[in-house]
């Protein structure tokens, strides 16, 4: 089991997400790409940090919304989105290559991401959009029960793909993620997170918010590189999955 | 002799250009980023049309300066610098490789292009984030007297250059263009036009504002794609120089 | 019979619609306020126009999406977008304090104008933020079937309403635009437009896509300033109003 | 003797600054407008703030560059400049009046204020902006030892100034700032702040870098909401000058 989290938050003089903090503990960093976060600047020290530590570098493209972070919707038309992410997947691989290391896998960020995961039209765009650049990058997207549908979606389109799940999120009986609004949809509680790794990464479940046990195959977790205690989660949820 | 045209200059909404009826004419396309003008859906749209006219693509990375159109200096720092450049660099090699084609080569614009011109020590930056990224791509320079002293530089940097000279523009006795605001600095005689064209593929020369013949080795040359008579200059000019 | 018009939506160099010859012919300007489209010089100097010709002036605020022109929508809580909608109402008045002139009225642009018509939550959202700032703004909003209901809420933010027809858009039964994908969405036939304007000013009512008579009572016509024969369209437009 | 302070920093998803910490010890606050900080919704909480504290107002106008926070000189042209400065008013009145109250004074902010304490005629064209939209509005400049000419300038325009000095700045003989890369250039040394805003404000002085005394006439002393122990320091120099 893999941990993945966002990275190079950053924009211009604002600060964003203990980076340095986090990164070791890391095997998958998905950096922003300028859309909806980061800029050429801190996206090639984000890089440079991520190669540092032989941390696996996505690309984290976003709609065009840096004032609302990437996580309004927006009704963006196929082709395109698929310039837009084509375009940010690009920049990212540039800065690598100054790096000397690569974009190894894709995962959209935020409203861009939710709204793929609930409409597989917008999904298949943004398959479309990685396998034109180049179909040995591998898509990240969240494990949900359709799964099935997802990888045969990707196998047209000769994609691999990660399924992520989610450490401090409260799941759905139907396998999603319940809303942001709703009291306790993000874990606090510190054993509520472990205990979530550990059954997802030893038997494949999880508990919805029912009390149902759920079967999610994940290949990653996402842990999150902001907020007060970022780093003690990140570093026992490392603990949990064991050493990189 | 190579013509070369900025290209791709469209933002979202506004048109800028005469792109399709152009595009035909030249061998080089510079493919504006999305710093001073273009975005992504422009930038996929601009790459499709060059690969159909088998145009050479190249960067136009500027900075971050989109409602100036990337006219007016900033003072960016050298490192930030770099990983602008790389960013935008990158960005069109993306879009390019979703169109199974490539960048071949890097035209800084506007306030970037002369400042570099006018400061070697930004000349030296621009060519450091190129060669970062990929030493095999070339780097588009003004033809100046001090001609030497950048190729010695480029050399430092194991980078190919190409020079360009201006086909309707006045040039000074020291072999820099002479002020926009000057009355007489762009050609908008044909016949004048012509004669640069001409003399600078077939002698290597051009007359100076003071009526100096001055030497001018140039491997392409920069024509508009823009402007009432755009298409007009373009087709005189391409016959001059001869069948793409 | 009043003429409104879009105006002022260029962006930096990119120029956009005819301001210069429809500004003579039109009552009322709805000036882009940076956005959507436009800039701080572009509006100064589309303030500056307007107040020559006399002609009133209405901001023209927008969400936050340049690229895309306003034209998508985007899903923003109202507390923001009331920020929003009056930070664009004042930039627009600081620009035209510092001309000796004034906003008039306000009339929301694209994805905007089009949610509030269709969400009167949203409707609800865009009067506080205008009579918050100052009630004596006029709201122009779109002559719907359901006007005494947008007129009902008007009069809880005490807000004073233009209502606006179009001249050349086929309207539904219902008293709705058809769709612009619909292939006679938009007349281009300059009869069909004087008739639906000589309809609506002087009977109240125009001829929906099934052929019904619907009665529309507006205060103001929406005409184009961009478009090949804008010009001589909205020269037509004004005969059949009646002189400014 | 006043204190002012920058507020409204944050931009979207990014903090900056303790303004709900640092607002009840300052006499004015000195608020983005969008152009390097700051975006409507942040204005607007930002005046909430202000006026429930009963802080003054100013707005604090920048260049067009959010990526490096207005802190890079850009090459504007007067007629651009004055709209650029007159907008960024503008909006943050209109704010302020969806609020109940309004904005005093205006203070340029980081290159744009460097640019215009050195180059006069830029100070001129920002007096111009503010005196065409209000000439009742305050422009607060640095208290330098060419204040008579600024006063002069002012006059011309009929605009009332506050001349503001530096709590934790080492001045040069000229009585200009340090600049920031000289190692000793900001006092992180409180007791050194103390004294330095002590004898400003009893005495009209401070020690330069020589160790010279230099009469600095001040109204308004800037001190900062962000760092380390920005509240502390506040708190401090609230003291030396007296309860607000």
């Amino acid at each position: 089991m893999k941990l993945n989290c966002d990275m190079g938050e950053a924009f211009g003089a604002w600060a964003m997400g203990l980076d340095e903090d986090i990164m070791p503990f890391v095997d998958q960093a998905n950096i922003a790409c300028g859309f909806h976060a980061s800029d050429p600047f801190t996206m090639s020290k984000t890089v440079a940090l991520a190669k540092k530590h032989n941390v696996t570098i996505g690309a984290h493209p976003a709609y065009p919304d840096l004032v609302g972070f990437g996580r309004r919707n927006m009704d963006i038309a196929p082709d395109e989105l698929k310039a837009i992410i084509q375009y940010q997947i690009g920049a990212l691989q540039g800065i690598c290559q100054a790096h000397g290391t690569k974009v190894t896998y894709v995962k959209p960020h935020g409203a861009l991401y939710n709204t793929m995961m609930a409409n597989f039209h917008v999904l298949e765009t943004v398959m479309q959009a990685v396998c034109e650049l180049d179909n040995s990058l591998i898509l990240m997207v969240m494990a949900i029960p359709e799964a099935e549908q997802v990888k045969a979606l990707a196998k047209q389109y000769n994609l691999a793909l990660w399924f992520e799940a989610f450490s401090d999120r409260l799941y759905t009986d139907d396998g999603r993620l319940t809303p942001r609004k709703q009291a306790n949809a993000v874990h606090k509680n510190f054993d509520l997170i472990e205990q979530q790794v550990l059954q997802l990464s030893e038997q494949g479940t999880l508990i919805t918010e029912s009390g149902k046990t759920l079967a999610v195959h994940a290949d990653t977790i996402c842990v999150h590189g902001d907020g007060d205690h970022a780093l003690e989660a990140v570093q026992r949820i490392r603990s949990v999955v064991g050493k990189r």
